[in-house]
């Protein structure tokens, strides 16, 4: 725990090394503190790469980095390998497995879960995309239908095989779209020329009439047409409304059938904090006050997807950039109030928002212009390589990335 | 599987895509036969580099190389994954799940299994470290240890949480204990400076009377002294007697508590020959004539660990090297047989064998010339960087040494 102080220095307990929690420890690395920061895995991991993962372009260890090496030049912060059993904020405990922990000052930053909308069959027969595990098994499933298409003699179950249906055409279902038709294509071209293109589908399921729901209509229009151009089947107005083993069933009658069928339709705040008694409002989300702290527990902050905040009528969107700016706001407040001061209120500077649309292409949303093409496709990845912390990562993701557009995919072993 | 000629061609169907079935397959790359590789995972394993990732150094992604793109060259080859589950020489047929293949020439090169010599509680208490899976299941339970330590409050339970047992005093069991005793010193001074030195043990256990049995007893003597100076208990005459639950009980009536005991002591040939009603020898491996054909079955040829030839008086080891030339061999003999040749017999040229002590240390043969230090590690590092199939790997390997000689380990997030 280090430090020279004689005092005792407040315990400041951060639940969850995602980007708010990290970034609000980084930020308290040099205040007269000692941190404790939790989390139930030993890493942080780099979300917005987890659709490169789980189309084999990227491996798997090349976006997580353990946290203990992210903390480590901070003497005042420890690193707790424990999964949060219950928190007290009357008694201010936090208590995992055999173990409690007192806090004078609590930060929540647990995220968010796959949200599937009490959807029949949905939870169990589709495929998640929030872990890395699930990346993995995404990944896997895609090549393992490959590999039992290519030894089945009847057209049909080949078919359903190679059929891969996308539910969510939001950022992730779009990004993640993209890499799986370019995986099919070089699997079709490169490992797997006896099996006939006409066999194999991408299917992106959108409840709502346009993709990217939250960038502007004509960016959503220009990604529709783009993946269609690459030879994904864009179903715009498809609600789901059962799945089934293999089969899909949208609301207006029509089935899709499709062996796997990945589920990126929709995040809630961590299903956790309703089970610890938090006061959740919507989406799973916690209502907080300007100030990021929790009504009536000024020592209690919440940050990242896990907060409910609305800026100009709208909720914060659940992403990266939000979750690393409230949790430095975070750690200044924490730094404000121990110095007597008000804590300020959280402001969103939404610099943009980009998607990938396939190798070299894009589209996004750049200081409120938009940008589409190879500029968005740039502008993504050097925010992409340069964000996640390590550089040995950053390194082998760009080794991966020169692979690929060289129309190879480095990952296409299945590693159960 | 492509090909010209008229004339149906002969099936050669080999079973198993390490080190003896691939090279086999690609001998025969040019050979006017149709050749169908099986193997029950689709990917390649560099097994050589299997302790590097149980010890942090690699990622498990980094040593495993799909099957398909090793073969991608050759038109007359197709892959096949399947888990072989009856052999019928009889009738000349291959099964697996579903699955049946008639072939003209088989080679059956499965390889070896870990084997626990029917000591009780080995098998249910021990580590094994033979798969991507294993090595990744033993690096995370070392990791684990760790986290739990540093949150545990009895002395005595932590002393036994960082104790770490390897059995089996090898080229692979050196080589563990080296790589571990070298990540535990990093998570020590890295990672968990709230740890004390004194309660971490790494301790090689060996049944006979010296380290590293197939090579001259004077380099066995030198990689136990090389061992000790790196802070690693070796006891020599260990044999074990009988794992129970964190409880290594060895034949003199010692007792060595420990959390984690891997187990690298030996290996036996691929259980499952036995099964398939093989005339199994020695080891689990099959006898065979000198041109590895099985006595009586000049249509099957046997390669790698599975195979048991003698070569002045004593079997051939179960290594890398010994596999891939019999894997060439079998590739010749075939050629010759379908040319009406007479197959030659198998030797094996022996032109050396190396086992890494640590970082930048080593022990081996040369030419027949024992090696010993950084030679032997230069050594080693150049076969090991320039055999795996790959540039992406090598390149990503090599990396991962260049990180660890600057005294970190880059792989130390628990991914499950």
């Amino acid at each position: 725990m280090g430090g020279t102080a004689t005092a005792p220095r407040p315990h400041v307990v951060i639940v969850g090394a995602g980007p708010a929690g990290l970034w609000a420890a980084r930020r308290l690395g040099r205040q007269p503190v000692d941190i404790t920061l939790v989390d139930r895995n030993n890493y942080h991991t780099f979300q917005p790469l987890l659709w490169q993962v789980a189309s084999g372009t990227v491996g798997p260890e090349e976006i997580v980095t353990p946290i203990r090496s992210l903390v480590r030049r901070q003497p005042n912060t420890r690193f707790a390998w424990m999964e949060v059993q219950e928190v007290d904020l009357e008694r201010r405990l936090v208590r995992g497995a055999g173990q409690e922990m007192a806090y004078d000052l609590l930060v929540l930053a647990t995220g968010s879960a796959t949200h599937f909308y009490g959807i029949p069959g949905a939870a169990e027969h589709c495929l998640p995309l929030k872990t890395v595990a699930e990346a993995v098994a995404l990944r896997n499933q895609v090549l393992r239908c490959f590999e039992r298409a290519v030894l089945e003699e009847s057209a049909e179950v080949r078919r359903r095989l190679l059929t891969f249906a996308v539910v969510g055409g939001g950022p992730t279902g779009v990004e993640f779209a993209g890499g799986l038709a370019e995986l099919v294509k070089s699997l079709r071209d490169r490992d797997f020329p006896g099996l006939r293109r006409e066999e194999m589908r991408v299917v992106l399921l959108e409840a709502l009439d346009g993709l990217l729901g939250g960038f502007p209509p004509q960016l959503g229009r220009f990604a529709a047409r783009h993946l269609a151009r690459m030879g994904i089947e864009v179903r715009l107005g498809a609600a789901v409304a059962e799945v089934t083993p293999q089969t899909v069933w949208l609301k207006d009658g029509a089935l899709i059938e499709a062996e796997t069928v990945a589920w990126v339709a929709g995040v809630q705040g961590d299903p956790a904090a309703r089970a610890w008694g938090l006061p959740v409002g919507r989406g799973g989300r916690i209502p907080l006050l300007p100030s990021l702290q929790l009504p009536g527990h000024p020592e209690v902050y919440v940050a990242g997807d896990l907060a409910h905040q609305e800026q100009e009528g709208h909720p914060l969107p659940m992403v990266w950039a939000v979750a690393v700016q409230q949790g430095q706001m975070v750690a200044r407040n924490i730094a404000r109030q121990l110095a007597g001061q008000e804590p300020m209120a959280f402001r969103y500077r939404d610099r943009g928002s980009l998607a990938v649309l396939g190798r070299m292409g894009g589209v996004g949303r750049l200081w409120g212009r938009p940008v589409t093409g190879l500029v968005a496709w740039l502008a993504w990845a050097y925010v992409h390589l340069t964000t996640p912390p390590g550089w040995r990562n950053r390194l082998v993701v760009a080794l991966d990335w020169v692979w690929d557009l060289g129309g190879r995919r480095a990952n296409q072993s299945i590693v159960r």
